[in-house]
Order: structure tokens, then C-alpha cells, then sequence
């Protein structure tokens, strides 16, 4: 086994001419990597034009111009909340697809924003100069909050447009982007669920795949088509094996500068613990659902949620168990330290790392009871949810602002009301087994003798004990709620509700694990402060910053990669059919009537899927994928199961990023969908019918 | 709540007026308990009728006479294995029912022994007068097991029947059982499963319910139907809603002795651990069964037997978390103790408590390694079997017999070899499967950290670590399975195999686990001799044994119960027909054609099942249901959820019987399956067509 198989990220710089990781900014682009690894020199007008055609979707997600008219691509799984937003009850938009024939046909999304970065500014040397060396950690953060306002604010004055310091390098640096803002934009195609989505949940995060994961917005500005003179060329060849490519999105999260004892502790405790919450809540879920029909209707977006946890974190964790793995992290960490030590400054930033360590064993102590107590997984109702916030909304509104509970100040007052007078409809029996289940679950965890869970259950057993609460509540009326919450800490202390008695009843126990727990979080959260100013004066910016859902290229090559078998990068239509007709067409292996009827014209051999080496994560979806010509190659859709890991450190053994082709995309609007106008405005020839 | 809810089991005598409770001895009947409860006498000649109308079923079940020409009524559940050996690649007789329209047409079956029982003796005295007082442990075992087998050949060679000497009281009592064997038994009709098994696994455990579980057999002599003057009429009418009714049956085993610790063990470690392990696989089998049909296909007996584990589990530890339970639990067993206590000969008995208890918290100090590297749950495939058993057949054939781990005496060899060699196909793909998600489970229970583990991986994932062992085994194949056996210990030592190098990797350790677990098991059962010896001594036989899969009465009334709504106490065939209709008739709630075409003629008022407070447990299934005529009024098929914690204490709450009512039984006979023979024999009109 190859001993570097996986980069390590801390002195990623060293180790990059064996791999194609990293997420990196566009003002320090990996010029030095790609041209060694792969002979090509990005020039500046190259990747402005790359980055200009660049979008952000507001919820999380990426998307790409593809005309001069502000046509953009992206998922249908990116646009799949708009989607579902502009359907009606007659219309159905997400199962049955939409496109819009005439441009005025075209479906303003009610609020989506989307931006365009046009402008990075390095500002660390004046947000550092604002905050004195010889502050209280709270006064600085306080300062720094200030100065970062202050850019903000002169930089949205000076040019118009949004204007955000973006904290890199947990503080290493600060860097101000601009963007272009668009707030008028329509919804012009998308397939139905079933070609976007072929094969559901069980092939959700797996190759080879088959899904037509694609849909097309357009940009407005006054009225009108955006004008967007950056924008991708279409190669409906696509990319050949083997050929670099790049992909330019907005990466949401990674958490790769976490220290080996972080790592161990997610490892060995923090994983292993939701993957069997997981496993017991969708075993609980699943045979609920084959009692009834109805059951079924009620619990299937709960399953579907739990399933996609369940394989994002299985992934996760095999990753995690991979020694290979823990022992590059180990070495890098090793390395670093030895390098904190050399400097009589840089030693505390070594000793930060036992500092970690240490709190992350001091809140292991408690950690089982915090999450059933405070994390609330002993009571995984909806309607404990809603009492607690009740009681806790009372208490915490009587205290000064700055005082209260994370939630719970002014500044959260509309979405906490949003939440709580929300008329989604409590299904009694669902949230019945649900609770059932999770106080079944503190006992096996904190065990039946333990003093709480005696209170909690009240000399019952857990299915006598959740049936008479949840008979008893009556949270499932809002306007119940409303009473409760209007009537303040007095309404509720009289409350004889029994989910907010039980709430109740928790509740200081529960207060006291949190406080615990957020004491130590700041412990970790300094000392990690205190790791990466060392680091970062250390490396500079010669590597990348953790993703912060900001604009960043990844570069690799199209390569397919051995899982037991050969996995060939590239699937093709062909294939689609094969799946699914070793399936028996039975959902969620299902195409509908009008694909049925059209599939006969697509020619088998045009590619549907494809994989390749680049380092993405959540956030990346939709997110183009474009060859050395700047040219439109693939539409960035998934990770593949070996490649989730990624969260924590690149992998390309088996991992990989998965696209849609464009090849794919043009043939099924050709042949299936016959979408002629959105064929014209890409310059590619329409259906012939 | 009622805190005599749950009646004690220890000093029940003192308790019986107030429950339905107990599965009393056919030679130490509840005479005073139901004259007091119920105001009924049985007499000699009542009991006498039914214990020989009684039938034991070879492979644990239960069953009765209801002709005098030996027909025999069972469920359909009991005889399903004797109905599959019956069937042939043509005939799925399980699926598709049988009905012998001749009498030449009963299908005789190829290894079905039955019992009937003729007489009981107590040989109590005989027994412990052969075991001096004087011996030590090891002896006294040898001169019990010599003097019962003893008894057991004088009885069959005086009497010609098998006679078999029963444990009693853990020990307090042995009694001898002689039986009337038949071997000569012919299947004469079964509906078809989807009749039988309405519902199936979402209905399992759960009332209201539709089952038509029933089954005839016929029991032969000398190639001519028996001839049975004992049998039990029917009454189809049933019985009514609060009557008295019995249960007549050989329920398998009852765990009601164990103390309070031994109870807390079960409630707070080993149940929870087993649910956590069932809910990981159940989840890991289905998500696979839905990547593909073929998948399906492979995966589906082991979801069956793992969502029928899941059911019975959670309701047992539902019950056991019921802290009245417990308190009454503890209660009697604080009352036995300071009894024990009075008399200095017996306090030993009360010391024997705290040694289980010491025990039990020994053993669970090592329960975790223990049940992953010996019990096997860190390697779940049946490869990881076959090679450990290769690698032990080798080591332990060495031995002298009688110094062998349980499994490789020359008595087992047989049943040894016919698994080893057994050629039920191995899927590679659900092999590897299981070992990534138990290699996975491995890491979870014991830290990827661990010595152990490390060596187990191998410096890999567990995903990859079970592809490259699972990839390069070659015991699916049964060739080199007897080639590594006949080759004994050498052949086993030079193979590279590496399922036997993983075994062999790990044996010292499981075998130091499992011989320090056998230690503390037999401190356990010396304790439990100790007090039941006394607890004999004190209470005599005024109450009754745990279960011995011998034959045993229970009583009770036919009885709803209240479950968030009211259950009531008989189900019908309207309620058949709402159901199948509210689920749309989709599997498993679904009905045959034959029935489809012929239900509207069904009576829909006739009753199909009832629950009644009889105490029975698994072996009870088939038992006759009769009143105080002795007619049969009922056939049980199951127990509900909440009646299943009877394996710790009978409660009558919720916890029911389940039984098929004969009327339900007749109805189907005459107006869906046109059984006119059954009909005639049982004295029953025919079906007007």
C-alpha cells in the first residue's frame, strides 16, 4: 500500500506534486502544481473569465453562465426547493419537469439569490492592526468584529456591490469579496425527478450512475435577460480519460485542519454514536412504514433523510478506520509540531494541540448524557422540541440580550417564530413511535437506574410513558402554542402540558451539560486560533484554507479507479437501460411514459455520467467542470462513497467527484425532452424529430 | 397503575388469586387457583382427556387430537417445515396450500416424530438418593446423569414408550415423562401462507390480527390411521368474550427464575447490545436489497429472521424497562432472601445471590471482547464460520473427548459435518457485505485503537480489509472445505487461506474469553442449584417450573385489552377484508386468487382471531384452546408485543395469547377451500356450493 496515498493537509504544499487535492482561493491559485503535475499554465484571463462565470446559489449550491444571456446551469437537485416552490397542487413541477417553450413562459423564483464573485481583496493587515496584541480575547473578537463592519460597510458604499470579509485559515487571514447580486431569476428547464434522479437513495453517492442531475435558470437584471458576457462554451464531447480538468464552485464545508485527537474522537465515538442512532431510527422508521400506507406517507421524507446520513457517514467513518489514513494525519501533526517547538514563540501553539486534547476527553466524560438530555435524542419528537423551545423561550426572554441562549436573542426572533407557528402538519401516531424509540434509547444509554431516566420515565415503561405524553400534549395546535409563547414565563410556568412538564424537568441538568460543553468548545476553539496564526506564519498561503463556501478551483484528471472490480469513468445511456432493466423499472429504477416512449431515439453510446480526481465536497453541486479551453466538460453533481471522506483529508485511491456529462445533457434535450430553445441559446444544433 | 400489575414469580402461590399466571405441571394442577378465580373443578377424568388429546410436534411445537382416527390440529407455522420438505419444484405447497380430497392422497412426512403424554412419575427421591451428599460438583453431575439414564431404560424397556426424566425447579424436582411416539405422520390439508401469514412480518407480534395459522396432520400406526379416543370436539361457536378458558401445550423455556441482577444484566447490556447489533444489520440488509432485485432476492431469509428477532427483543426489554415490573421483582426476590435467611441451613442459598450478581458483573467487564471475537460478531459471515470451525476441528480432534470445546465430542461429529459440508450456496456479495459491516461494528465496540483490532485490519479499512479476505477465500467451495478437514491439524496450520489466518489471528484471545465466561457460568448455575434446592424446600410444588418444553396447563379468559384504544378481544373476517383493502393488498397483505374469487361468500361476522390471558410462551404454538367442557375453542399462534416480556414474568395488562377461533377455521374450510373430508371428520356440516 502506497504510504501517501493520502495527502496529508497541514504541509500540503510538500506533498501536492502527489496529488490533485486542495480547494484553492482564486487570488492564490495553485499555478506551481498544475504546471508540474500537468504541464499547463492558468493565466489571469483564464481564471477571471472562469470565475466570472461562476455562480453561487444562495441556499448552498453552484451553477455556471452559459450564455451571454444569463442562462446558467446547475443540479435539479441544487434548484429542486425553487422547483418545488413554483409547483401548485395541480402542477407538480419536481416529478413532472418544466420547460418554458417561449421566454416569456420562464418562472420567477420567489426568493433566491445568486452571486458572482467579481473581486477578491487581501484586508488581514488591516483587520489585525485593528485588534491590539493586548486585548482579552472577548475585546478582540469585538474589535475585529467592529473593523470587519467597517469594510464591509465602505466597500458595499464605494462599489455597490455585496461586500463580505471572509475569515480564512481560521483566522490566518481576511479577505474581502466582492459580488454581483442576482435577485430576478427564473426557472427555464428542468427534467423530471425520475431522469434526475434515477435510482434514488440506493445509488445515492455511488458509481456508476445514470441521472440526468441537471436544470437551467436564467439571471434577470431590470426585467431582462442578465447580460453576462462570461460564460462557459459547451464541448459536448467532453473530457477524454485521463484530461485535466478543473471545476470552479463554492465548496461548503471541510474540517481538515482538525487535530489527530479530534479526528479519534469523531472516529472512535462521535460517528460510531449517530450511525447507530441512525441505524435504530430507520429500522424503526421502515418497519412503521410497512404496517400502513399511510404510515408510509407520513415517515418517507424522514427515511430518505436518515438513509442519506446513514451513507454519507458510513463513508465517512471507513474512511476514518483506514490506518493509512490516521497515520499520514499523525506524521503531519508531528511534523508541524516539531516545526512550533523550533521557535520559543511558536511553543504554545504546540502545546495548543494537548489543549484540544484535553477538553475533547473532558467532554467525552459527558458527552452520551449531553445529547440525550441536552442534544435532545432521548425525546426525538417534534413536539419535545416545540415545548422546550416554549420554556426555554420564556426564561430566556426575561434576560439581557447578550445573555441568552444561542437562538433565543432578538436578532433569531423571526425564524424562532417562523419555526414554532409553523403549520406543518404533527402526525400524533409518527411522533408517538418516534418517542417511544428515543426514550427506549436513554435507557439503553444512560441505563434504567440512572436517577434522570427514573424521572423521565415516571415509573413506566417507555412505550406506557411516550404514549401519555404524547396523548397528553396539546402542542400540536398552534394555536396552543401561541398562547403559551405569548403568555411569557408565567403561561408557561402554569403550563401543565406534560411534554413542557417533562421539559421542565430537564431542564437544569440539561442547562448545566450545555454550559459544560460550550466552555470547552472556547477552549478548542482558541487554542485552534493559536494553531493556525503559528501555521499560517509558518506556510503563508503557499496551501489552501478549509472550505467557507466561497469561490474555489480544484483541478484533477477523469479516471475511472479499482473497487473489487474496474470501475470505467464514464457511463452511458446504454447502461441507464441496462440498470434499469436488471431492476424491473421498479422505482426508484423508473423513467416516465414520455422517456419510455423517446428512449429508442438515444443513441446508447453517449456518455451519461463520468468521474474524475477533484477535490470537491458539499456545496460544489453544480459547479461546471471545464478542460484547459475553459470549455463546459461535465456538471459536478455527487461524491462516490470512498470520496466523502474528503471532509477530513483528499483521498483519490477510490474517491471521486461525479458529473453529469454534457454530452448526456444534450442528447436527452434533443431526444427526450426536445427542449429546442434551450438547444439554440448553447449554439448546439436542436431535435431532429 | 395496579402495583400487583405483574405477579411475582418466586412466591406466585401467594399471588396466583390475582393473575391468570403460570404453565403448571399436568401432575400438580392449579386446582385451587381456578376453583377460587373461577369457581371451576377440574377433575382427574377432565385433565386426564385433554393431556392425552395433547400432541407434542418433534421439532418444538404444539398440537391436539380432534378426531378418533387420529387428525391432528397444529398451526400452519409448526408444520411449515415438514410442508416445505413436502413440497417439490413443481408444488410449492407452502404457497399454494394442500388439501388431500382421499385419504390415499395424505402426504406422509420424512422425519416428523410426535409425542404423546401417557403418564408422569415423580422419581425425585430415586434421583437424589443416588447423588451423595458428599461429592464434589463434577461427581455428583456424573451419578445424576447416570441414575436418570437408568430410570429412563427401565421405563422403555418395561413400558415400550419414550420415557424421558424432566428437570424440574432448576433442580428441585425430576419427574419421569412417558410418551406415546408416532413416526408415521401425513400431512392432510394446509391453506395457502398468504391465508396463514396475513400481515406477515408487520403483523408478527402484533392484534388486531387475521391469520388463518392452522393445519392438519394425521398421526398413522402400521400404515392405518391411528386410532385416538382421546380428541377434543369442536365448538365453532368459540368462546364467549370473559369465559374460562385452558391452553394445553409444551412451551419451550421461561427465564422467570433468574434474579434480579441477572435481570438488570439482560435489561441494561445484553438486550440493548443485541437490538443495537439487529438494527445495524437490518438497516445494512435492506439498504442492499435495494441497490438490486437479485440482491433482494439473496437477503431476504436473513431480514425475515432479523426483523422476527428485532420484534420479540424490543417488546421483552419494553417490559423489563417497566419499573413495576421490576419492583415486583425485586420485591419477591427481598422476601425469598430474608426467608432463606431465617434458617442458618439455608443461608447459603441467600449468599448465592451476590455470588451471580459478582459474576454477572465480572462477566460484563469482558462482555463487549467476548462477544466480538468469540461469539463472533466483529466477523458476521458464515465464511468466518466455516473457518473457524476448520481451524478448532483440527485442534480439538486432538484431544481426548472429553477435554473438547462443546461442538467437536465425537457426538457432534455428525452434525458437525453436515454443516461444514453443507453445499447451501454462499453469496460472495452478501458475505462481503456482512463482514464490512460487522469488521465496521468491531472497530465501533472495541476503538480502532485497540492491539486486537489493529491486527485484525491489517493496516486497512474495513471495507477493504473484508474485500481482500472475502476476495481470497476458498471455502465457499466444499471441495477444499473437506480437504482442509480430512487433512486435520496440518492440513489447517499450512493453509494460507485467509479466513483461517484470521482465525488463527485471533483464537488465543477468543479462547481465553471463552473459558473465562464458562468459569463464571458455572459459579452462576451452582448458585441458582443452591437456591433452588432451598426455594424447593420451602415452597414446594405449590407453584410451577419454568418451561421445559414439557407439557403444561394454563388458564385464563378470553379478554381485551386497553392499548391507547380498546382492543377488543376477537377479530373477524369484515376486519380481513377493511385491512387487505386499507394496504391495497399489497404483500405481505395480500390473498390468494382462489380466495379473492370465492370471499364474498364468506360469512364476514364469523370470528377469525381472539386473544385470551393464558401465560404461554414459544412451544405453545398449536396448542388447543378449550373450555370448561374440554372443547376446543381456540388454537394458539402467538403472543402479543406486550405479552412477550413472559419470558421474565407473565403480565396481563396487555400481554395476550393469540389463537385462531375455530369458527374462522370452519368458515374458511367450507366457503374458500371446499375441505368437505375435514368437514365430515370433524363432525361438521359441508360447504353448500
Amino acid at each position: 500500500m502506497h504510504p501517501l496515498r493520502f495527502a496529508g493537509l497541514l504541509l500540503a504544499a510538500a506533498l501536492a506534486a502527489r496529488a490533485d487535492e486542495g480547494m484553492w482561493l482564486f487570488n492564490k491559485p495553485p499555478l506551481r502544481q498544475v504546471k508540474e503535475q500537468h504541464g499547463f499554465d492558468i493565466t489571469p484571463g483564464w481564471l477571471e473569465h472562469l470565475q466570472k462565470s461562476s455562480v453561487r446559489f444562495g441556499a448552498g449550491g453552484s451553477g455556471s453562465f452559459v450564455s451571454a444571456n444569463g442562462l446558467i446551469l446547475t443540479n435539479h437537485h441544487v434548484g429542486a426547493g425553487m422547483i418545488e416552490k413554483l409547483s401548485t397542487p395541480e402542477r407538480n413541477l419536481v416529478t413532472s419537469g418544466f420547460y418554458a417553450k417561449e421566454a416569456g413562459e420562464e418562472l420567477k423564483c420567489p426568493d433566491l439569490e445568486l452571486n458572482v464573485l467579481m473581486s477578491i481583496e487581501d484586508v488581514t493587515g488591516r483587520v489585525n492592526a485593528a485588534v491590539g496584541t493586548d486585548l482579552s480575547p472577548e475585546d478582540a473578537a469585538a474589535a475585529r468584529r467592529a473593523v470587519i463592519a467597517e469594510i464591509e460597510k465602505e466597500s458595499l458604499d464605494a462599489t455597490g456591490l455585496r461586500s463580505d470579509v471572509v475569515t480564512l485559515f481560521q483566522g490566518g487571514a481576511y479577505h474581502l469579496y466582492r459580488y454581483q447580486r442576482y435577485t430576478d431569476v427564473r426557472l427555464v428547464f428542468a427534467p423530471d425527478a425520475q431522469a434526475a434522479a434515477f435510482g434514488g437513495d440506493p445509488d445515492n453517492f455511488e458509481f456508476p450512475r445514470y441521472c440526468l442531475d441537471f436544470a437551467f435558470f436564467r439571471a434577470y437584471e431590470n426585467g431582462e435577460p442578465a447580460k453576462t458576457p462570461h460564460f462557459l462554451k459547451w464541448k459536448g464531447a467532453g473530457a477524454a480519460e485521463g484530461e485535466l480538468v478543473f471545476t470552479s464552485g463554492h465548496p461548503g464545508r471541510t474540517s481538515r485542519s482538525v487535530t489527530l485527537a479530534q479526528l479519534e474522537a469523531i472516529r472512535d465515538d462521535g460517528f460510531p454514536h449517530r450511525l447507530e442512532q441512525i441505524f435504530r431510527n430507520e429500522t424503526m422508521l421502515r418497519a412503521w412504514s410497512d404496517r400502513d400506507r399511510e404510515n408510509a406517507r407520513r415517515a418517507k421524507g424522514s427515511i430518505i433523510g436518515t438513509q442519506n446520513g446513514r451513507k454519507a457517514i458510513q463513508a465517512r467513518l471507513n474512511g476514518l478506520l483506514d490506518p493509512e489514513l490516521m497515520k499520514v494525519k499523525a506524521e503531519r501533526e508531528a511534523e508541524l509540531r516539531a516545526a512550533f517547538r523550533a521557535k520559543d514563540e511558536w511553543k504554545d501553539a504546540d502545546a495548543a494541540y494537548d489543549r484540544i486534547a484535553g477538553a475533547e476527553e473532558k467532554e467525552r466524560e459527558f458527552a452520551m448524557r449531553l445529547r440525550m438530555l441536552e442534544g435532545g435524542e432521548g425525546f426525538g419528537t417534534s413536539l419535545f422540541g416545540i415545548a422546550r423551545t416554549l420554556l426555554r423561550a420564556a426564561d430566556e426572554s426575561a434576560k439581557p440580550d447578550g445573555e441568552r441562549l444561542r437562538g433565543f436573542q432578538d436578532s433569531s426572533r423571526v425564524s424562532l417564530e417562523l419555526d414554532l407557528f409553523s403549520d406543518e402538519p404533527v402526525y400524533k401516531d409518527l411522533e408517538l413511535l418516534r418517542l417511544e424509540n428515543s426514550l427506549a434509547f436513554l435507557c439503553a444509554k444512560l441505563g434504567a437506574e440512572d436517577p434522570t431516566v427514573i424521572k423521565i420515565l415516571a415509573g413506566k415503561s417507555p412505550i406506557e410513558r411516550a404514549a401519555e405524553l404524547i396523548d397528553g400534549t396539546g402542542l400540536q395546535d398552534v394555536a396552543t402554542r401561541r398562547k403559551l409563547y405569548d403568555g411569557g414565563k408565567a403561561a408557561v410556568a402554569a403550563s401543565a402540558d406534560p411534554l413542557i412538564e417533562l421539559a421542565r424537568l430537564i431542564d437544569p441538568e440539561a442547562r448545566e451539560l450545555r454550559a459544560k460543553a460550550e466552555a470547552l468548545d472556547e477552549v478548542i476553539a482558541q487554542a485552534h486560533q493559536e494553531i493556525s496564526k503559528v501555521r499560517f506564519a509558518l506556510e503563508g498561503d503557499k496551501t489552501y484554507p478549509d472550505a467557507t463556501s466561497t469561490l474555489r478551483l480544484s483541478y484533477g484528471v477523469v479516471k475511472g479507479y479499482h473497487d473489487r472490480v474496474e470501475v470505467p469513468a464514464t457511463t452511458d445511456f446504454e447502461g441507464l437501460r441496462q440498470r434499469l432493466e436488471a431492476q424491473g423499472g421498479i422505482p426508484p429504477f423508473d423513467l416516465s411514459a414520455e422517456w419510455q416512449a423517446r428512449a429508442g431515439d438515444l443513441d446508447p453510446k453517449v456518455p451519461l455520467n463520468f468521474v474524475s480526481t477533484n477535490d470537491i465536497t458539499g456545496g460544489n453541486s453544480g459547479s461546471p467542470v471545464v478542460n484547459r479551453q475553459g470549455e463546459l466538460v461535465g456538471l459536478i453533481f455527487d461524491t462516490n462513497a470512498p470520496g466523502l471522506v474528503s471532509d477530513f483529508a483528499y483521498t483519490e485511491t477510490q474517491g471521486r467527484a461525479v458529473s453529469v456529462h454534457p454530452g448526456g445533457i444534450l442528447e436527452s434535450l434533443r431526444k427526450i425532452y426536445r427542449a429546442e430553445r434551450v438547444l439554440a441559446e448553447l449554439g448546439e444544433e436542436g431535435s431532429a424529430k
